[in-house]
């Protein structure tokens, strides 16, 4: 039997895939994190560039309002930034469309797009249309990150705490569609230097977590009590459901009262919290909680996305 | 009835999508060229932004050698930098597949594409994999241009000769899976100041002329003995096979005698070929050649790309 995508999963895919990859010096961060960087910008500014596809079907439906599919495309790409501390500026749209596509569907997709990119500083810049016989809609990004505030996912250490931003689980209700992404949030937390670590929950803690702690050499414990969930929803689809848009971050235990009640000033209306900790590898504890995360391949993710 | 993505051409249904666009000072080039031109890099450089989609039974199928599919993918983005005389640099590839794809078949087509990208200093900086019914592979690049260099397909002039590289039609029987891209030929061309537009022709001549000749608020003359077909190809066929990845461009016809001979001497085995005149609105003249050259959504295309 000829192995196929079902029977990796998609990171052990990308791992694969990209393996015989041979980078320059100009590259500060390749695959791997929530954006690349590398150099080229003046006055300490490194150059930041993401890509970004949502399926037919997969991550949206032609039953949803057009136009929320169209800023779900664009917030998903900003909140990428975010996790970066980073800011977008130019962005190319590709659209992959069955030939039987309504016309006023694709100009409501479009003018969400346009709606948000505009509110957020973005210009869009280009793209493509091509046939297919699925709905894609793919969106690359580039911008700029002060080279001193780069955070990659990789930078967090044993006796870090873990936390997140905001309220998790339950978000295809419909929070996926209009979700803030957390770009302002983003930029004031990659600015502290207590924070070592930060990406987007973008798969579910459950899938995302581990990433962070595995790019970083280290497990985690959590604390299941403290998990911040949405309202609804139990610690289970806090941890699994996904697509909460949300930041999770390593930061320094010391730091973590100044930090957090910084925070509260700054972001009054959105929750900071702490549900575990980072540890050494080989002291880490898988949580017992129900369901694991999305993984575009092996696919034990929500009914939407199944 | 609904109006469709069948009813409209490719070009009208990115002018409507694009349209209520708003584009800000850092924009030198927006859609509508082979690549958009954004500024922000030191030392007189543009930064250069593309995104290109392959979509599998369209652009390639699993019958073909899988790491030419994937030369391919990353070729046509070469060939579009080369159009405008700019370097790529970063390039960044989304993967959509269906579960059932083999990790073999794809491990060849990303093989194909780190050779190529190696080649051509590029470096795959990352990227995504996401699940879906069709396979689609789009490439997403950024690169620089010399801010004097920088070459739109909108600066042709009256009078302007019509002049193509290399040699037209018949692509799809091979050569649309090996062709170089004109990457340094571009650069060398985009440093004439004889050359006043370009673009490389990926949908054939007969849709990419007049789409420059529109661009630059003109119309065009062809001298149809004068294209050159390649081997086994009529004129019907370089007109409208398309794949082609040469480029296209306009010479001021005072300077095309000099460019034709220093262009002899840097690429004595490729061809330039007069072909035609750009001429005031008004005055143009359709040839009278069969096939319209390829439109992804009114598909008057090649066998394939139905």
């Amino acid at each position: 039997m000829k192995e196929t995508l079902n029977d990796i999963g998609e990171d052990e895919l990308i791992r694969r895939l990209m393996s015989g990859v041979v980078l320059d010096e100009t590259v500060i961060l390749g695959a791997g994190d929530d954006c690349a960087v590398v150099t080229g910008l003046p006055d300490g500014m490194h150059l930041v560039l993401k890509t970004d596809a949502m399926v037919g079907d997969v991550h949206f439906t032609m039953e949803m309002p057009a136009d929320l599919v169209g800023r779900k495309a664009i917030a998903r790409v900003i909140s990428d930034f975010g996790a970066m501390g980073a800011l977008p500026r130019h962005a190319m749209i590709t659209l992959v469309a069955p030939g039987e596509t309504p016309v006023a569907w694709l100009l409501d997709v479009y003018r969400g797009m346009i709606r948000i990119a505009d509110e957020y500083g973005i210009n869009l810049v280009g793209g493509e249309t091509c046939r297919g016989n699925q709905l894609v809609i793919s969106i690359s990004m580039t911008g700029s990150v002060a080279a001193s505030k780069n955070l990659k996912r990789s930078g967090a250490c044993a006796g870090d705490l873990v936390v997140v931003t905001g309220q998790l689980g339950g978000s295809l209700r419909g929070r996926h569609l209009t979700f803030e992404p957390r770009a302002t949030e983003g930029e004031w937390l990659a600015g502290n230097p207590a924070v070592h670590a930060m990406m987007d929950l973008s798969d579910g803690l459950a899938k995302d977590l581990p990433r962070m702690a595995a790019a970083s050499g280290l497990e985690f414990v959590l604390d299941e009590a403290a998990l911040p969930c949405a309202e609804g929803c139990d610690a289970n689809q806090a941890w699994s459901d996904g697509e909460d848009y949300e930041l999770l971050m390593a930061v320094d235990s010391a730091d973590w009262p100044e930090l957090s009640a910084a925070w509260g000033k700054a972001f009054p209306l959105l929750s900071l919290t702490m549900i575990g900790r980072f540890v050494e590898a080989g002291s880490g504890c898988r949580p017992a909680l129900l369901g694991g995360g999305w993984d575009h391949f092996t696919a034990a993710g929500s009914t939407l996305k199944d």
